[in-house]
């Protein structure tokens, strides 16, 4: 009599750029795929690559049993990537012929039968990749990529979990120092440069516009790389503004770019030679108005602090972010791979959404930008479509326990799954990419 | 019969860099002031000067009877200085002849008798100059300073109130920079760096010490001004901790300097000319590992978003800047002039303090440094007794109320009384200072 087969077991991973949310994504599916055993549902054990496809690759695996609910619940309120992220893409085939015999390789001796890949763009293209190729190397699963990117430029999904808690967060901090800088501008400094994420897109810029109520003229300043900076427009607004308000703060994209398309970084702003080395778009714009405007000005980059900020996540946020992770082990369990649990918005007031899911093949490494109507016909503050669009975003405080002052993370044992193969992972020659390098 | 004399009225003001947490001492201040008037105490009624001592010199006074409680009482959750601050000091006499005649004139114009004046070291050498110089122009009043600055920098006082707030900010922001850059390690960034406040100091910084529980070589690094930057040591420290851990956060304040006393940042770090207008000492660190170590690194320059993010400030400082407030009224009615209520510790743990008067004199324009003893002997980390200072600064979670997904602040009214001097004021030549511009 032949023995009855295993139930396939569930590999969950992160990809790109992490978020304040995407561990509240990873106990959504965790907490999904464990009652979903107790329930009976054909699913075996659940497991974590670490770093990635890096760890299935590796053959560096965790066993998420050996964790306790209250350690795992916990990732609803840790921000990173709690088993680690990577910047990684899988070669094409031919080349990538010797990685994808491996990850075949791996999932059979761990009797993976559904892998899902929480991360962006780039990473939907690794879960597609493995949903139509492991099949050719014998060991076919069902392959789900899990939606996550603070930079919101998912095609077809109507918000990126991760984004509404750096809109958040970002947003208040502006509205903050607004506060800080009207009480300071009599006398001292005049104008607030706050540099914000965006390489490609100006969608947390663009939500900074909720800082300040406004019409008009008003005081805030917003510059996304999807509007050609131009100085001179650029001093005159300021200028306007100062004189008008007596201050005036700007929210900036990192990924500002000149006309002939160089970002502004690249540039130096002014064709300074050795400030890209620097980075930062927000030091130049800075230097720049105090020369040419003579004004005191203070400026921030908030970098990794804006995408960790979980201590100020949107209550919104980490429910989709969670709902997502439930979703996709269902859509799983179902039969569905090769596709991607997206947020669609029913309404803007009240702000309802709701799941579906999308084909791989419609989004994978596409770029949604920022719609110009966003923004004002002048371009420097939201519009009132833009207003409608983020303003649910970034709703309701999510739960955060601290502890002596500080937040407190999950801590997981990460106990490692022993492994089955006598092999390591020996990578071919150098390949190593990622889209977006951050 | 004499008409009996009308009650002395009470001016408030704001002066030098604001504070997450300097309006609720202002509430803690005419809270007390309503109080004690209607209790039927020598009080009159209650004003705040604009923009600090231009306020009082422009005669731009606001009163304070023409706002709701519920708005006053919403001072407690906003960052800034809600009636405006200042960098401006009086000049000594003799020059200073003309101002102290015209503000002496213009309190006796509003009957003020109570100056109170919220700021730092420098503010409170204006707080005493009007407390000593004014009798001799014919209107003494009860001038005191009540302690603000997030630079913890007051002589004389365990704690500065805002510096706990923006403590409890800065250490929470790399607890969760930290987690993010964790998760990246492995195959992207490797550092991360974050500015903190601190021109003279290192408290802040210093501070940032407590977002990772720490003995031994651990990720965190701390740079601080009190202790000179070893480049070599430096780079030695990251490396070394990169080995180890795999990645490595690096707190570091803004006023760090050479061995010959020059800030970093007027340096330009290694020299590249230029650079000093961009201001910033995390790109340069950012760009000095890069260069030398070949590592990916992160930055972040949290400037303004730090010390007015009131919505993660510590319930422990906004206790105590409300405290001060109420202190410093009842010092005034009990006819003590020329000081400024200080916050004493009486034990570590549990934390208990208290407030005392402390004469002008003894603590005006002096600069309170880190102690070395606070930092480990390798000065990398805090010691033991720095984490005893530090860690009861930043407990609690204040309340901040939020709407539509942004916290809500203070709206006053800020009603101008009605002018009663026929003159404007007119600066007398250039005189405008500041000891620490920020």
């Amino acid at each position: 009599m032949p023995a009855k087969a295993p139930p396939r077991n569930a590999l969950y991973a992160q990809s790109g750029g992490v978020t304040a949310t995407i561990n509240a994504t990873a106990w959504g599916l965790i907490d999904e795929a464990r009652r979903a055993r107790r329930g009976g549902r054909p699913i075996g054990r659940i497991f974590a690559a670490r770093n990635g496809i890096l760890g299935v690759l590796r053959e560096d695996l965790v066993d998420l049993s050996a964790e306790s609910t209250a350690a795992l619940a916990a990732l609803r309120h840790t921000p990173g990537g709690a088993f680690g992220s990577c910047r990684y893409d899988l070669p094409p085939l031919p080349q990538g012929r010797v990685h994808y015999a491996r990850i075949a390789e791996v999932f059979r001796a761990h009797g993976i039968g559904y892998f899902f890949y929480n991360g962006g763009n780039g990473s939907a293209e690794t879960a597609q990749q493995l949903a139509t190729i492991l099949p050719d190397f014998g060991w076919p699963v069902i392959s789900l990529a899990v939606p996550k990117t603070i930079d919101n430029d998912i095609v077809g999904s109507d918000v990126s979990p991760g984004f509404g808690s750096v809109a958040k967060f970002a947003a208040t901090s502006l509205r903050e120092a607004s506060a800080d800088l009207a009480s300071m501008a009599d006398s001292s400094t005049k104008v607030f440069v706050m540099e914000v994420m965006g390489r490609h897109t100006g969608w947390i810029a663009a939500a900074c516009g909720l800082a300040l109520p406004q019409g008009g003229d008003g005081p805030l300043l917003l510059l996304v790389p999807e509007i050609t900076f131009d100085r001179r427009r650029f001093l005159e607004a300021v200028s306007a503004r100062v004189a008008r308000h007596g201050w005036c703060v700007v929210a900036v994209a990192e990924g500002l770019r000149l006309a002939d398309g160089r970002r502004l970084t690249a540039a130096g702003g002014d064709g300074i030679p050795g400030h890209e080395q620097l980075g930062g778009v927000a030091p130049l714009l800075a230097a720049m108005l105090r020369r040419e405007l003579r004004l005191k000005v203070h400026w921030s980059v908030l970098d990794y602090v804006q995408r960790a900020a979980r201590h100020l996540a949107s209550a919104v946020d980490v429910a989709q972010s969670e709902a997502v992770g439930h979703e996709a082990l269902r859509l799983a369990l179902a039969g569905h791979g090769n596709v991607m649990p997206v947020i669609r918005r029913d309404s803007d007031r009240p702000y309802r959404w709701h799941i579906e899911a999308a084909a791989l093949e419609t989004l994978m490494n596409r770029e949604r930008k920022l719609p110009r109507r966003f923004l004002s016909r002048d371009g420097w503050r939201l519009s009132a479509a833009g207003r409608a669009y983020f303003s649910p975003l970034i709703r309701g405080e999510a739960v955060q326990p601290f502890a002596d002052g500080l937040p407190v993370h999950a801590r997981l044992r990460l106990r490692p799954l022993p492994r089955r193969l006598d092999s390591p992972w020996r990578e071919p020659g150098r390949h190593k990419t990622g889209r977006k390098p951050r």
